[in-house]
């Protein structure tokens, strides 16, 4: 499908500046532009890239001034970035396949329903007492365990494994391989250093628009339930112990963990390979760093922690600097010992 | 099933303060009690949980004194913790569902043989020569390679793979999308800067009673096993690397990394990611705390090690406390570099 | 099939010291030697083996002078570790079983093909207009998206998900669960708070003679491509975000993970664990320690980063040494406050 310039400028809200009957169909990064793309910039880091674009347009800020004479057309907008991302919603709706129907052989245990709409991949699998929504898309190789349910609209990608009793909201989407609702990992020692599995008897809730990315585990409640709140984004790789609780909107990045029984508040953010250690309570709107690990409790809403046993950042990052001078600071010290 | 709470404090070995005609019916966690639940209380973080709990019954060690008037009735015993695992046991074997026959479609290749009251579920697929114990359980969309050995009353769960020639023993369990006995990562250097496949020619074995979570990975030996002993306990998302060596009853965190040739002992604790490199002996009764680095071998037992680049706990304490003092440290310097 | 350790030597271009008619047929590790069995020492640490190992052969370095007596025969090469692997590589082509055909059930979409000699295992999974090369092998439980092309001789193994547009090269090897292409992590915030997906209409380019572990995760791009060049070897659990790019013959150690748009050269080594913010770019040749973090550009080829957020290795290892004696650094300073 073909636009001009000035058609994508009015669906974005914004102006044009230089020729807006140029054409477009496609979608580029700015480092890679082509003849006939729309690409954005809003990362300053790729600013050289726009004097040497071959992008026939670039989405940009309302009150950005080039340095120098462009050869692409700008469209300027208040938010480059969310402006690109209504335009790449936009192509995605137009390209958007609808699927539906049964593929077989697939499996679907007694006693459980599936709501209109929806789609089995071939080898998907629905164990008993199942309910699921209306418009449910199950990818091919997906496996759904005994007594789950799953809500409207929900997407759950090959490989995902929603094991027994799992309850799965509204508009959720798991990515492929990720493991919800298998057992916690709790082993009571025994007198002969031996450990015996301590049953894991409770379930995962996932309320609605919940996204959970691939190879990722949530484990089962030992009682009750793991609950992933409301709107929550999970990443990748990321582990999620049985009892956990994770507030609405928070947002986990790869490879991190939560450890049992930690209950994380609304609106924050958990950067890549960041690590909580057990009951734990962290407040809302705390933004904790890449690899930080955190070993108690955060009272107060808004911090942001970082650094090996994290602690506020701006007094990791000044230690940390002066741990990258420590050797003069040694060697100062034994200047002063010499002069005594 | 409804009991009384003297029925359950009987069956702990316990006794009871408050009305032991209260019926029950249920497991709750403390924070969550409900009328008709029991609950337990060990770690005293929960302490106040015991004043305003719906639980009708709380379990509670024998010599814990409330310091105010309870509506609950208590079952005090020697170790809450154990004897609420009693009752969970008790309760998951009253609920236990027993799976056997044969769904259909699944496969299973020449000269493989499978024993007694087992289950295979669907699209559960086993190579060729290989022979399964009784009482297997191989839940729908696992996978097990040519001339594979699985022991009696293993559970095998959803999307697990068990690659040739790996021997698992006798009660382990297997998580799902778990990877047991894929290649070792071995590529060596060629001229050219590119790297060439080692092949990686031996397997894992698992001895008995051994569990490992969701989404881990045990990779196969180069040449000989990676060999997990008796009674080890793994997490989700754990990394062994080839020709690992775990010893017998040591317990692995979710997101641990094990590498190559690397032997740890018996009875140790490895805790959230912690990472260790290669061919190194790790004595026993070790414990390696989170998000630790382990880069030489450890020979005296029963040390407890943490930090990037794992040192003495005590020690690794004291010199984290005084990092983040550094940046009063170098002030001091300076005002004593001033005063000369 | 029996071998004498003349002809072993012969192979491997070396010598022999000691009875060069002593028959081998087996591959040992040396400190698990057995009669008839072959083993190699590359590794020092392993030296004491060779005076007790029961190994009828041992390769080692031609340079290596024995201090006392030995029970084995040597073969004396160049490099005991490139010979040992190629030992490994004969030994391994021997023993390889040829795999083709279709079993059923598998499933193969509309307008898809695939080329001859391949192998489709049961429940494997074929979507829409796929091409597929020739010799390709995909093991059973295996999942392939619409779209995707696969070159020749590529090895997709149980469970790995292909997720759909992307392209897989010649050569390559897919370990047990991972996941390619599926979407990246990328979610606009929105002023109540929630976050809206960004759609991800990219895909995922694997070059030639790419090998990624099990259970790791490669995001498909938001728009153009994530790409992994020829001859990148990848472990198990790694992840890799959506718009990065690895060079060629770079090699990615087990749970390291790198985020959205970051650029990592050629022939560069990232160790197990390690971490990189985005948007970075990583010269050659660069090598990156076990579990450092990553969150600067490295613009000189060649360098050895390591520590959280990573500074160079030599740097990195004097601070940290100092930082083991922080408590008597303190002290100094005290008592040089006390003498003022």
């Amino acid at each position: 499908m073909e636009f001009t310039v000035s058609q994508i400028a009015e669906l974005l809200n914004g102006t044009v500046e230089g020729d807006g009957t140029t054409k477009v169909s496609r979608l580029d990064k700015i480092q890679e532009g082509t003849t006939g793309g729309v690409s954005f910039l809003s990362n300053m880091k790729y600013e050289p890239h726009l004097y040497t674009t071959n992008s026939s347009a670039v989405i940009i800020a309302e009150d950005y001034v080039p340095d120098k004479a462009l050869s692409t057309t700008l469209i300027k907008v208040r938010n480059p970035y969310t402006a690109f991302t209504q335009l790449l919603e936009a192509y995605s709706q137009l390209n958007k396949q609808h699927l539906s129907g049964v593929e077989e052989p697939s499996f679907i245990g007694e006693n459980s329903s599936m709501g209109e709409n929806g789609y089995r991949g071939a080898f998907s699998y629905i164990g008993k007492n199942c309910k699921i929504g209306q418009e449910v898309i199950l990818h091919p190789n997906s496996y759904i365990g005994d007594n789950v349910q799953v809500g409207d609209r929900t997407i759950i990608h090959s490989g995902a494994r929603i094991c027994k009793d799992s309850v799965i909201g509204n508009d959720c989407e798991i990515h492929p391989n990720t493991v919800i609702g298998a057992d916690g990992f709790g082993f009571a020692p025994q007198d002969d250093k031996t450990y015996k599995g301590v049953p894991q008897l409770g379930n995962v809730i996932l309320e609605d628009h919940v996204s959970v990315g691939s190879n990722t585990t949530i484990d089962c409640a030992t009682i009750g339930s793991t609950i992933i709140r409301r709107g929550v984004k999970i990443d990748n790789l990321v582990q999620i112990a049985h009892n956990v609780i994770i507030g609405e909107n928070t947002v986990i990045a790869a490879q991190a963990g939560i450890s049992g029984s930690t209950e994380i508040g609304k609106n924050c953010i958990i950067a890549g390979q960041a690590g909580l250690v057990g009951h734990l309570k962290i407040a809302d709107n705390t933004i904790i760093g890449a690899n930080t690990g955190i070993s108690k409790s955060i009272t107060k809403p808004g911090r942001t922690i970082l650094g090996y046993m994290g602690f506020e950042m701006k007094d990791f990052l000044k230690s940390y600097s002066i741990f990258k001078n420590l050797p003069s600071l040694q060697e100062k010290i034994k200047e002063l010992e010499k002069k005594q």
